[in-house]
């Protein structure tokens, strides 16, 4: 029974630290979503009311299980017997609904439980939504939770939806006019509005859906216990999700994961996209890092595809759900119209999928289909004629789903209204002939060619961006996904640490000197200079030299003139030392001393920023170093951890790396070994929690070797 | 009587040189467009017939004029009296519609000219498209269009159709099922497949339409033709256009300048926008400025909106029809859900949308309307409650709309099927009492609602990008084309060189002294040393001092080694003379000479090129120059002429702008005065036909001056 072993899962306790892919919260979406017996508290005997809905809906549409409508002034509820509370029903039921106000839900679920109630979905509002006073009531109803060992989905939501069961434990409007039709997609939303647009598409379309969770408020159960739970869904096989708010990063991302290892795409929305790097951050590197960057790192990395709204999520998804994905990204276009086979051409440009030429044999076999002015090309020019002749049509797809050289067909037709019927039965022979996906592009498409053709599994799209679009984002999701199944393991859950923590950060001298303890390579020999410099240059470097100000208060040294570069006699050595001096007098700063460093050759100028996010824990930003930066930024933002090839996958994604890869004369870097060091020292930084920040700027890089030339570690205090 | 003018402008000849905004084409266009009386040339009985169908098009339809069938082996023809030709119908007709294999189709027309048929439509195909043959037999059909004053069509076009007067002169299957509706939107396309594709969209969506214009293989009348024309057109207001090659750059850029000055938004689509940079060019400038970029130019500097297919065409376009484009870039966002409001002020971001404040009073206002823990903010969040409240909506929508910060409100809603007509009846009564545009976002919207909305002129979108796309292009439409209207006159007709015209260049001293006498400033004092040099530096000249081999056979001397910099005295100026005598000697080259300069300081470098394209006449392409501008390209091509401000604005495009425009202390280029002198060697090259290219690499940058660095002129031979 599962839902035993749901109760064995919870009463384990709710922190698991394995690092395995199987977090504590999928029992707990089970608790809500298998449930077979089903407790409407105030349920109302009108089916259009909020109170009435979940139980009209379930009714209506054969809902496998018991219901149990309570309300203490009614005998009969919607044809039901009712009951007078909770307990009055004599049996433990698996799930509650509950929609009471706000302050009346704890008394409700604490009784509940008592009677063996082992989930509840709360719609009621009045919590964190609200303010503080909210926020209280809510914390206390996930401490219920943890307390009693229940689940609570909510407050504040629209409830589930499962197709298999017929279980609706929501209110929502999206079902009012709808039949329920069972299919692979499954959706999680944080918000019930999304939610809702999302069940209306996919029931219109016919896309039809597995399961369906909108969280809320999320006091107990989150999006990632959804995700973890849909991973297992035997009737799921794709998973769309609305996210805003991700409170348990880790526990998120190991969701992720469980999904990608089973073979689901994941195809997700966050919204707030626009203000990435408009948060505000202590340094250079953070302020570059903003939060919005690190979602999108952390759905990328665990394999998922970021896309803009519910249509685009829709297309993806169909593609997967017909099994249209191309395996890779070459496309073979054919077009009736020879323009819009270079407007598909245009839009596979930006999604990074090719047209590759046809191969010989391909053409060959192409010749006798069509017009003799027409050459065997990609994209293909099938003229109206070849449309219009079913025979030609199925030859010609079948020579081109031949050529060994493609991923996919793509064809270009309109209207053909007169002649629809004869049409789409010769697409629908020909994908049963092939295993090569075929997508269709037919404006003007009419309802019926749509149904035949998606019946065939051939996915249609009425205008070309979104189709190419679709694969581009197909192509792009299974890409991401096999990426996340060879990525360094999750480590064991960390601690993070609380936003408000305070930090100290270290001057150079110390920075570097810590950094050396960690066993980083690349820093550049440095004496610190404490008092008056005796005598020249010590021995241990060499002109030309730099000379800068250490001081535990000033963390842009070079903003108040603290740093003299290009020594290059002892008569400058002690002019610059004599200017320093002289700044820390006038600004009346604690200095250290001044740190004296050979100066280093080097072509190129990084910044690498390692940091702990109260949200995602360890990252690391890189980007291109250098004033010019700030103007035009050339930088990406990981979570940790990351491992050497990783590492390199996000140098090779900054424009600035073909630079780096050797041009116009200049040496290439060896990116493997920048990589390597890179990694090395996000290791270091993960095995260190006290550490806040460690901030490379630049991290100067030369042929066969990267120079730590200035450097900041903040500590938590 | 409209035919009459056409005739008398006919008669001064197609070759108009005066640079006024009324091309010739707008006649041509008409005769065709405007008929009255139309002749079917091989008319069949058969209204399924490709040469059936125009009449029974026409008959269904209520053509307003006379139709005469042309069959000799028929005494009626679909229930009309059939003519054994175009002359035995014994009174001039307008048109004549042909579609008779291609080797006939001269004779038909020299028939139809003699018996005083103003113009034809040819259907027919076998011309250019098929080969060399065709085509000559098509410049035959030009050539026999001027010589007797007629308009011809194509061929193998898909025919033009008239809505105001029922002229369908075209076999297209849209118009097969759906009857034709007058609208405001035209289209003119040189593709007859994607013009069929959009009268289908037009006429389904009941967007209607005004005039649709196939041109097909363009033998006489063109897509410019078109467009002038419907600059004119009473009924239209919205033109939409599709092209593949422009064959008369000037008369379209004329013939869109035509449409914005007469307030009619352009929006257009041009396949081939990945090919860019892609073709082939004499020099680097050349190469980063490709074909399809001066397409974009072309088509931007004429007012005129590039969209990627036809769905953005006709979301933008439905703007423009229903009166509901934003007077400027503000928009409120009004959001039944939070997370939607994110989503559209992402998008908002991406089309450079603002989402200002609301102002106090308009918070005061929503105050009563909103829940206590609403924030009255941009986006605002309605919540269910409010939108479901027909008087709450009707008051938020006109306390928004009263704002004097915004230009348009988006109102975001989702389902409410149940409460779809009071919804719609309160957001149209809301419009009418307002001039400020409601766009309505509506996922899962009924038909029935969104014609409700669309009576009231309200648009209404089923998903966010493509709401927000719309928004955002029209906007940046107008700003195109007010744009347009206040750029430099188009100069005279100038004869555009043949493609095939060869070129020679200048070596740099030459160019440089032709620029001087140009009138060029900012070139560096130079003294070229023949032979050897005599003595030290020349008097006029100052260490340091930057030698280049001078040779005409030498494009890029630098790849050779001949050019040595940052010479300080006269040791390392004989030295250098010695280095570059010998590569002379190893490399057989001829040289003019040593070209000596003084070196410059300067801060940035630029790249300029001015360019005679065989198509578009003379171009200028601004970059940023130095080798990292291949890598990473930062550079924009528009046509000439262009005035100062135009060229500031070119540069301020650039990213790199915002480096020239002060950064952490450098100084800020005078970009006023740069684009001034920008302004000047454009003028002058336009002023020169013999020149066929300026290219300045680098155009050297400091504080108040630009130095010409490097130049190379070519000349037409």
């Amino acid at each position: 029974m599962r839902t035993e072993m749901v109760d064995e899962m919870n009463s384990a306790g709710s922190a698991v630290s394995a690092p395995s892919l199987a977090p504590e919260g999928a029992a707990r979406a089970a608790a809500v979503l298998e449930a077979r017996s089903v407790a409407i508290v105030g349920a109302s005997a009108d089916p259009g009311k909020i109170a009435g809905r979940p139980l009209a809906y379930m009714l209506s549409r054969g809902f496998v299980g018991k219901l149990f409508p309570v309300n203490p002034t009614r005998e009969q509820v919607q044809g039901l017997k009712s009951y007078a509370s909770l307990a009055a029903i004599g049996e433990p039921v698996d799930l509650a609904i509950v929609g009471t106000p706000a302050g009346s839900v704890e008394d409700v679920i604490r009784e509940g439980a008592a009677a063996g109630v082992k989930a509840f979905v709360v719609f009621s509002s009045g919590f964190s939504e609200t303010g503080e006073e909210g926020a209280a009531l809510q914390r206390r109803l996930g401490e219920l939770a943890r307390a009693e060992g229940v689940t609570i989905l909510g407050p504040n939501c629209l409830g589930v939806a499962n197709s298999a069961t017929g279980l609706i434990a929501s209110f929502t409007t999206a079902l009012e006019e709808t039949p329920i039709r069972q299919g692979g997609f499954a959706f999680v939303s944080q918000s019930g509005a999304l939610g809702a647009y999302w069940m209306d598409i996919c029931l219109r379309s016919g896309l039809g859906f597995s399961k369906w969770i909108t969280t809320g408020n999320e006091c107990d159960m989150d999006a990632a216990s959804a995700i973890a739970y849909l991973a297992d869904d035997p009737q799921t096989r794709v998973i769309g999700l609305y996210v805003e708010d991700i409170r348990d990063a880790e526990a998120f991302r190991r969701a992720l994961l469980r999904a990608a290892a089973a073979g689901k795409p994941v195809i997700a929305i966050k919204a707030g996209r626009s203000r990435a790097g408009a948060a505000a951050a202590a340094s250079h590197t953070g302020a570059l890092a903003g939060d919005d960057t690190l979602y999108d790192a952390c759905l990328r990395q665990q394999g998922a595809l970021r896309v803009d709204s519910l249509g685009q999520m829709m297309d993806v998804a169909r593609l997967f759900l017909f099994d249209s994905v191309p395996q890779g990204p070459r496309l073979a276009v054919m077009s009736v119209s020879g323009g819009a086979g270079v407007l598909i051409a245009d839009e596979a440009e930006r999604w990074e999928l090719e047209l590759p030429a046809l191969a010989p044999q391909t053409a060959d076999a192409l010749k006798p289909v069509l017009p003799s002015f027409v050459k065997a090309a990609n994209p293909l020019d099938l003229t109206g004629n070849v449309v219009q002749d079913t025979a030609s049509i199925s030859r010609a797809l079948e020579a081109v789903a031949r050529d060994p050289g493609n991923d996919a067909i793509v064809l270009f037709v309109g209207l053909m209204h007169s002649i629809a019927t004869a049409f789409t039965d010769a697409i629908a022979q020909a994908r049963q002939r092939t295993h090569r996906p075929i997508v269709v592009i037919w404006i003007g498409a009419k309802e019926e060619s749509v149904a035949v053709l998606e019946q065939a599994r051939i996915p249609v799209f009425r205008d070309i961006p979104p189709a190419v679009a679709a694969l581009g984002g197909a192509v792009r999701l299974n890409g991401l996904r096999l990426a996340a199944l060879t990525a360094p393991p999750l480590p064991k859950r960390g601690r993070a640490p609380a936003a408000a923590t305070k930090t100290a950060f270290l001057a150079e001298w110390d920075s570097k000197k810590l950094l050396r303890e960690l066993g980083i390579a690349g820093i550049p020999d440095g004496v610190l200079v404490e008092g008056e410099l005796s005598g020249g240059l010590p021995a241990s470097l060499s002109y030309p030299v730099v000379a800068k100000l250490q001081a535990d208060d000033v963390l842009h040294k070079s903003d108040i003139g603290g740093v003299v570069l290009g020594i290059a006699d002892d008569a400058q050595l002690h002019a610059a030392l004599k200017h320093l001096r002289g700044i820390v007098r006038d600004r009346g700063i604690v200095a250290k001393g001044v740190l004296l460093e050979s100066m280093q050759r080097f072509d190129h100028e990084l910044l690498l920023g390692l940091r702990r996010d109260g949200r995602f824990g360890p990252t690391l930003t890189l980007g291109r170093g250098g004033v010019e930066v700030e103007l035009d930024p050339d930088v990406v933002s990981r979570l940790l951890p990351l491992d050497a090839p990783r590492i390199r996958e996000m140098i090779e994604g900054l424009r600035f790396a073909r630079l780096m890869q050797g041009f116009r004369g200049r040496d290439a870097v060896d990116l493997s070994g920048l990589a390597q060091q890179i990694a090395s020292l996000c290791d270091a930084f993960l095995a260190r929690p006290d550490l806040a920040e460690i901030e490379i700027n630049p991290l100067a890089v030369g042929k066969g070797r990267a120079w730590v030339l200035d450097a900041v570690v903040s500590r938590f205090l």
